[in-house]
């Protein structure tokens, strides 16, 4: 990832901070990172990108030449400037693991800091956890719609600039990616590449079946032809089987890749044309504009497809290219103690949540997340007997359940004072995490399409300080 | 921007030049860049992203280390890694100016090299190419729809990386917005930074006119005052002008800014506040998930706004968040000589047009860009008499065109052998460029939707080599 000084911050935020500066006003405060909405119309998302912010975070200063920069601005005073010259991110951080499927409303990653340190960050982290968290989603959308199938990252070319294609492919990864064609994401993350031949290879021979011979020739071990360079079924699978049965002969498998035209279609001739051929074990693979709906189409009307090679709309997010991630206050010191406080909206789905907040999730016997509630950090973790879960803006909206499996803290300690508490777990288990995460879902919540709503319910002291707070307010105003 | 290895490529360009390597097939070529249809249903786009495609190209090159990478992968060979140590791009770049609107068909960028540096290339180029030339359009339809407002883009939290955030900045500022809030890309770029006040800041205070007084106290030439905290017609408004009138006592003018409600109605109703006040010349400014459609309707109800904040759909493209640029082989060396090639497609406008080609631009004795023709290099420029202007795909479909004003070639060489032929333009040259040359347009071709469809044709010898050529490769299927 780009490598971001400290005055990769909303101007706004500086601006403030030298009021909170001079104002003395830069006392304790904690702040949520959660998100309102699933993106895609879906019923879950990824969490990712938190070693990235974690990183950011160890390095986030103001170098001489920002300085200078902010000086020349002319509105910056030279007391300020001086607090951002030795300024350093001394916060806590606490944050649910990277790969485990979140939900609206509930705190990813929770901030203690001063006023000010908590501030200057908040543009930062939003852009790291929004765009990651995003891109793990949809691929994991991609990758549920092709029954867990092997999904291929091609998105380079497509992708939001350098680093649209750099953090896409390690969040591509952790949503169930099983490669990339990103050679430089391979090598800076590890993630498995792949790639087939361009339609410029087949023409840049005198025939196409030169060109797949030569390719065979080359990769007898990876050797994966286009075939629809000129037309699929009447020259591009015929060459393609000649080169497969000389390398079934050495004892090698292959495959062919269709880029063009209708893919169900194609796809059913392609798979006929091998078997008949004796090559029943060549794989297929697809390219040309996917995503999960057409993928899930494909899949569920039986096309014979092995391999997806998605670009664009995975690491875009397609039509909905924002996760909507908000960074809000919770608690203020006042008189030496931390407060909870709340925002108030006329939208009651945009008031807040009050207070320092841990999230439990609650599981079957079995193991599947059935439910969390998000209680206060300093509440005892939730035991036996019939708990309340309260909506967490709907006044009427409750039920009881009573744990029958594993509750599961998910805010976890990351950073204190500034510094890792822990080393970052290595992406392939991060991947590890989501797969087996998205296993564990009741497929109600992974549907595609008008999914079942994973319900998020705050505890019944959080309702009464919520309820207490609004009153209070009401009577001010 | 990122600062890229020559490993930001995809895979299979590697191996395909592994290919090309071996085989001795690295002869010349010439690629154009060119796309196919415009975003967001628009009638233009902006071209934007060169410089940063010309800074690393001439940096693009393995280090120790990449080359070490490539290795462990197994599947290239030690003589073609030997030639990769010493690869550095070496071809000529002939280029349309950034910020020049640009249209279907016509080539961007042609680049002329042997064919695996050609090939090497094409991931980052398109990456680079596409992106800022999505954003510089995107934002240019929000400038037009403002009726050349003041634009402020705020995206960088909902921007698709950190990088994302630095490119769509620059893009941004070349189509049309005023600053941005970007600190980093302030300093980077030297565009303007712009910001206001965050709801945190005026919760921070024990009241909203104590918020308001500290900030326009700290920032007296400054004061965009946030008035939707609480409520902004009985309480936000009202606090704002308090403080506006002390500062218009100093000689100062503020302003104010709604991020929430139904902005045509607040707008109107903060308007005539002011105006009753006193205060005239006080700015409005607005913002919450603005784009060029419901920018358009609040300029044409006639909407009292100054300036306008817009975040994520300026800097992701909102839902068409892709520039769907490709990148095509035009001519190949064939004994000695650059023979042209095309590929033929079932769908006609995916058949590319052969030939090394310029591009003029026809405009009307007053200045107006008429039509584009693509011509080939090295036919003379297009003089006077009538000219025949083919439909670069449909066979039927021609007009004829007297030059009456201004014939421009639009392709200029950028780049010889590797290295820059002239320095880039500075950032404010290529946004003054733009801002005059869009001046220049037709408003039919500007229109938000169904705009007019600026037409781009072939000459009369391309079209009769392009037949020809078909012909030919009919005669041999």
């Amino acid at each position: 990832m780009l490598k971001l000084s400290a005055l990769f911050t909303d101007l706004y935020e500086l601006t403030m901070a030298q009021g909170y500066f001079k104002y003395e006003m830069d006392t304790r405060c904690v702040f949520d990172m959660f998100f309102r909405r699933q993106p895609f119309g879906g019923g879950f998302s990824l969490f990712a990108g938190l070693e990235d912010l974690l990183d950011n975070l160890g390095e986030f200063r103001f170098s001489p030449d920002d300085l200078e920069y902010l000086e020349s601005l002319g509105y910056f005073e030279q007391a300020f400037l001086d607090y951002l010259e030795s300024f350093r991110f001394q916060g806590d951080v606490y944050a649910i693991p990277e790969g485990t499927p979140v939900f609206p409303m509930e705190p990813l990653v929770r901030i203690h800091g001063n006023l000010i340190e908590t501030q200057l960050i908040e543009g930062m982290l939003l852009n790291v956890l929004n765009f990651q968290t995003l891109i793990a989603t949809k691929t994991a959308r991609i990758f549920l719609a092709s029954n867990k199938g092997k999904v291929l990252e091609f998105g380079l070319r497509r992708a939001q600039g350098p680093d649209g294609a750099m953090s896409a492919t390690r969040a591509a990864y952790i949503g169930g990616a099983a490669a990339t064609s990103n050679t430089l994401a391979g090598k800076m993350y590890g993630i498995p590449v792949a790639g087939t031949m361009a339609h410029s290879w087949v023409m840049a021979f005198d025939s196409e079946e030169e060109a797949f011979s030569r390719y065979a020739e080359l990769y007898p071990d990876r050797a994966i032809l286009l075939i629809d360079t000129f037309n699929t079924l009447q020259s591009g699978i015929k060459n393609a089987i000649k080169i497969g049965q000389k390398l079934k002969a050495l004892g090698k498998s292959f495959g062919v890749r269709l880029d063009s035209g209708d893919i169900q279609y194609l796809s059913n001739e392609v798979r006929a044309e091998l078997d008949r051929a004796g090559l029943t074990d060549a794989r297929i693979a697809v390219s040309n504009e996917l995503d999960e709906e057409i993928i899930y189409h494909l899949v569920t009307s039986g096309c014979p497809i092995d391999i997806w090679g998605v670009g664009t709309h995975l690491v875009t997010g397609g039509g909905d290219p924002a996760f909507t991630g908000v960074y809000k206050l919770c608690a203020r010191e006042k008189n030496g103690h931390l407060v909870p406080t709340m925002k108030v909206s006329d939208n009651p789905e945009k008031s807040t949540n009050p207070g320092v907040k841990q999230v439990y999730r609650f599981h079957s016997k079995e193991g599947h997340p059935l439910a969390d509630l998000i209680t206060f950090e300093d509440s005892p973790p939730p035991a036996e007997g019939p708990i309340t879960f309260h909506h967490p803006y709907m006044d009427y909206r409750r039920f009881n359940l009573c744990p029958e499996g594993p509750v599961v803290p998910l805010l976890e300690k990351r950073m204190e004072g500034g510094r890792l508490v822990s080393p970052h777990p290595s992406l392939s288990s991060i991947r590890n995490r989501a797969l087996a995460q998205l296993d564990q879902l009741d497929p109600t919540f992974t549907r595609i399409l008008n999914p079942h709503v994973y319900k998020v319910s705050i505890s019944e002291e959080m309702k009464q300080m919520k309820v207490a707070m609004i009153n209070q307010m009401l009577l001010k105003s």
